[in-house]
């Protein structure tokens, strides 16, 4: 029995609580920065699809999951991951308290400014700089770090704040997606606990729609008060098959539609259209040097080359990021 | 700018996505299967205290997180837990396929009904019955057999399916903070495909909000289509410890309420707590031996002990399943 107060309660509530989406009759202008085109208009042909009442490929909103990749999907990853960078400036900041590192290498090189240098071991001197600016923490402690930093760093190049150099075309995406009952996850092989504390406010996904890389924490109590102390051993690399694992163990529903950029999102792809009814794998291809950067096949940081030969097969939408795009970054729009 | 139709088509859309819920304003008589007295009387003031607008104590809707443990809490657990029980089954449904099993413990004397001789090497035993059990198909099978055993099995006492051996009290309380504006999560001891066929059905709570324990899985192409392969190697124990660790893993916020029933809830309960601002932690205690089960300090399952001094000692809500709740199972309703 519903008495005409509750409906009016309702109905005010329901104004407040969509007053920010938009409603599906506005959809296809909501992609405003997508110049017309294949690409846009497959995104804009499969939402059609599942979400047409009746039809056969109707597919229920519980089940309208999206995975978006990040690094080079979300945001740029040049020219190297902002992680990456992020631990570059921990080092600087944490070497008062570490005499011992201008005698040890990754972190003597680092400290000159000789970045290649540091990197001579590749991925053990990448590990070892992580883990030292990643671990030893409580969780809380690294929260407020990452924030902090997010706030005030720089991108290299640009002289942005890196949440700037999130694409605009992919933030409508999230978006329109959203306001069609998708409900949109981000999957991606940077860390964890690195994305959360801004994910919320720069993509509109919230902490626990955030899957990624992790290390290890424990569980410890201080003087009563429970803390998780972040270890300097890694829990999950989230990267190529670890991506439909992650995707499996933490959504545990195959998504219906899946956003990459790079061979390491290839499995995450391959996993989600494998699924029985309409299914959607989208991968950005890097092609514009001039308002972003132009890269693929051969490239160390977000290569794709597999992906792009599966893609080419498979009839997956490629995004060129050049000729489909308006805009690359939102401080483009003005 | 709203115009009218899009505002129309607003609220059409909102009536129809909150018909089957309820307003705030009839929230008290959700827990209709509750008795009136402390336990209830907590749980109202708290839902009150943090979705008072203006309220010092409110908390947005987004961070409304409770958490509840599953065996005891949602759902029974005597004479064993549910899922060993699905395991012995499967056991017995997998030895013709197995004909060494006749030789070897602990298959052997389960094979011949006898339950305790095959448990005799305690958690080694059910080690390997739940590894023989549970891995080597891929996680597509493993999801159909959950749903066929769950929709066929009965409890060797009651002879009810397992999903009518839910606590009706509990489900009114998980719709009751939903309607809310809370999130619900699990987060169970328990196998986390084990509980996701059904706990959306069963519970509201979809897969992605199921957090459990679990063993790895590993990526496979089979002919071109990617499968994910359950192994016999335990990936994560969601238990004591576990549970913070999981909590922060996988939702990346503080709950702030949190439901147990034993001494493997204590950590969450502690963990959600410690949390600013405020919090809710309640303990279902197993009082009822004519209706349910009577256990608690010296019990193998469910055992609540220093659960139950931290509780009386915090002041958190201690429900006395015979005093405070009217029915237990959704069955004695009628």
């Amino acid at each position: 029995m519903i008495t005409k107060r509750v409906l009016f309660t309702k109905l005010i509530f329901c104004l407040v609580m969509t007053g920010g989406g938009m409603a599906a009759a506005q959809a296809a202008d909501s992609l405003a920065s997508w110049n017309d085109g294949k690409a846009k208009q497959s995104i804009i042909e499969f939402v059609a699809t599942v979400t047409k009442k009746g039809s056969p490929n109707f597919v229920p909103p519980a089940e309208r999951i999206a995975v978006f990749d990040n690094d080079g999907t979300l945001w740029a990853e040049q020219p190297m991951y902002f992680q990456v960078l992020f631990a570059l400036d921990r080092v600087k900041a944490l070497a008062p308290q570490h005499p011992e590192w201008k005698d040890k290498e990754p972190f003597a090189s680092l400290l000159k400014g000789d970045v290649k240098g540091a990197m001579a071991d590749g991925m053990k001197s990448v590990v070892e700089i992580i883990m030292a600016t990643h671990a030893g923490m409580t969780t809380a402690e690294f929260e407020t770090i990452v924030s902090d930093w997010i706030a005030t760093a720089r991108h290299p190049t640009t002289k942005r704040p890196y949440t700037e150099m999130v694409y605009q075309p992919m933030l409508e995406l999230l978006d329109y997606l959203r306001a069609n009952g998708f409900k949109t996850f981000i999957v991606s092989g940077g860390g964890i606990e690195f994305m959360r504390p801004w994910s919320e406010k720069v993509y509109g996904v919230p902490p626990e729609q955030v899957i990624g890389s992790s290390i290890k924490v424990k569980f410890d109590l201080r003087e009563g008060t429970p803390v998780l102390v972040r270890l300097p051993e890694l829990d999950f690399f989230d990267d190529k098959e670890g991506k439909p694992i992650a995707i499996h163990q933490q959504i545990g529903r195959r998504p219906i539609a899946a956003f990459g950029n790079s061979d390491g999102d290839l499995q995450m792809l391959q996993w989600t259209t494998a699924g029985q009814g309409p299914r959607f794998a989208l991968y950005v291809h890097h092609t514009d040097a001039e308002r972003e950067w132009a890269y693929d096949r051969k490239s160390g940081m977000g290569r794709l080359d597999k992906g792009l030969d599966e893609a080419q097969a498979k009839g997956w939408t490629v995004v060129d990021m050049k000729q489909d795009w308006k805009v690359i970054y939102p401080f483009e729009k003005q």
